[in-house]
């Protein structure tokens, strides 16, 4: 949406393309609080109604409808060699694309991809369930919120150390859960982990079934080397076994890593010509509402003066 | 105040030094539409206490100091060979930051620089024997000294868009002089303008000369296409050509461009272990508040990261 509202001010003739709901990923966090702008938190849902309203504030319109491919109608020879052969004879051509939904296809010359990233679910029952009543995907966001409660995270990777030790900061108590018996993170944050007494390692573990009745209250644990189970009582379960980016649809498209995640430069730009990307699809050091929507508004600069340079 | 807001809810011991007051650039503008979260805008004012608001409430301290000088305490060797040399006889040692302030020093292992930019000087005769008795760098802090006057307004980005229309609403008339055909800034900013019947444009037009007895009187202008020259009487002159880096201070300690913004990578990193710069002092393709902002939590990410593999 902030993409959006900045091509809005470039008065970019703009179209939002969205599968579900506007908002995204955050609408999993009940509240935000590290949204600058924000003291003492707001509601996703407030925040995203607040998006919404700045960009239909400018006309903009939301279109329910899911991307399933994107094409280019630049058939002849690849572009680059256009380039070489005839830019002096002719202007160069500049692709235009197809994107094509559900529900029909529009054309356009340039394209923000901002289509986020889910988290890998974990698999177990009650994890839906309980989604914004103890379960998150994100300490970052939710953690503050647990505030002398006991948590459990569940994974083993440095994301979910710096979960745990995170965590250790606001929570009562905080169990690293991992299913292996080594974690995969880097030595440095384990050992960093393993100083603060909070902390407590539960290794060779996995999680069955998370309990409770209206939020979160135990999580039922299996070892898997003695199968014996167990149960810990805890009011957060924050589940880091990594993120998955909604570019399924893009292979082949665009440059990607092994994961998904499209690579960008600083300017947002894309492999793909005129395509640019942001927020959570792009590979990145911090998942963040806040650096999603600083690097939107960079995207839509970069667009426009793409447009320009027709 | 956005480091400082990721980088307390890190548990970092935080300490912003501050030269003059929070807020920095925008307090120059009165207001600010394009801040993601605020349909029909914000007073900077507003925002900025907001931000505030949120640093106070996780005890972070704003003291008001000019830094002067930093300087590495890492004397002996350069890192570079203690690395190759003693790495596997001894840890490797990081180094730690002495910031000497015009009210003393602080040592601290991780930096983050968000010094912002100030507005640039246009270097023409009469411009700076007239500030403050006509030429202005501040439309919303000088413009209502100009009620039913002639006002000019040189330069051709957003925000010398921005100003000539917060202008129009005091001064007789208003002229924006711009050195090239088109005007950088974007359309929707333009189209607002160019509804205003007391806002004139003068393109492909650059002063020469500010003129005046104790005031500005007049300026003069020369048309760079037919280099004719003319003269306006005008009793304000309000200067909108940019902005120039507050980096004087880290000069052969941080790598720069040639103007002074600061070299980072993705990740906010600079030349320096540990130090991480965000806003308007990077160098970087688009200078808003929200990526302001955007960066700032990804540089309080990489200061935590960095600080947790010491």
């Amino acid at each position: 949406m902030t993409a959006a509202l900045y091509a809005g001010r470039y008065s970019l003739n703009t179209l939002v393309l969205e599968k579900m709901a506007p908002g995204g990923q955050i609408i999993l966090s009940p509240a935000i609080e590290n949204f600058p702008g924000f003291p003492g938190g707001i509601s996703t849902q407030e925040l995203i109604e607040r998006f919404k309203k700045q960009i239909d504030d400018l006309g903009i319109n939301i279109e329910i409808a899911e991307v399933q491919e994107l094409a280019t109608n630049l058939k002849s020879t690849p572009r680059l060699r256009l380039r070489v052969m005839v830019s002096e004879v002719e202007p160069i051509r500049t692709p235009i694309y197809n994107i094509r939904t559900n529900d029909g296809s529009y054309e356009t010359k340039s394209i923000i991809i901002a289509t986020g990233a889910q988290a890998k679910r974990l698999g177990v029952e009650g994890e839906d369930k309980f989604i914004g009543r103890g379960v998150s995907y994100c300490a970052t966001c939710d953690g503050p919120l647990f505030r002398n409660k006991d948590v459990l995270v569940i994974g083993g990777g440095d994301r979910a150390v710096e979960e745990a030790i995170f965590l250790s900061s606001y929570a009562k108590s905080v169990y690293l859960v991992h299913r292996r018996a080594e974690l995969r993170a880097s030595k440095i944050l384990v050992e960093k982990a393993k100083l603060i007494p909070k902390i407590n390692f539960i290794l060779e573990s996995i999680v069955e079934e998370i309990q409770g009745q209206d939020k979160v209250e135990q999580v039922l644990l299996k070892n898997v080397k003695t199968n014996s189970k167990s149960k810990i009582s805890c009011q957060g379960v924050f589940i880091s076994v990594g993120i998955k980016p909604n570019t399924v649809f893009l292979k082949n498209f665009l440059e990607m890593d092994e994961k998904g995640f499209i690579i960008t430069d600083q300017e947002m730009k894309t492999s793909g010509e005129g395509v640019f990307a942001c927020g959570d699809c792009r590979k990145k050091s911090l998942y963040q509402v806040i650096t999603a929507c600083g690097e939107a508004a960079v995207a839509a600069a970069s667009s426009h003066k793409y447009l320009l340079s027709q």
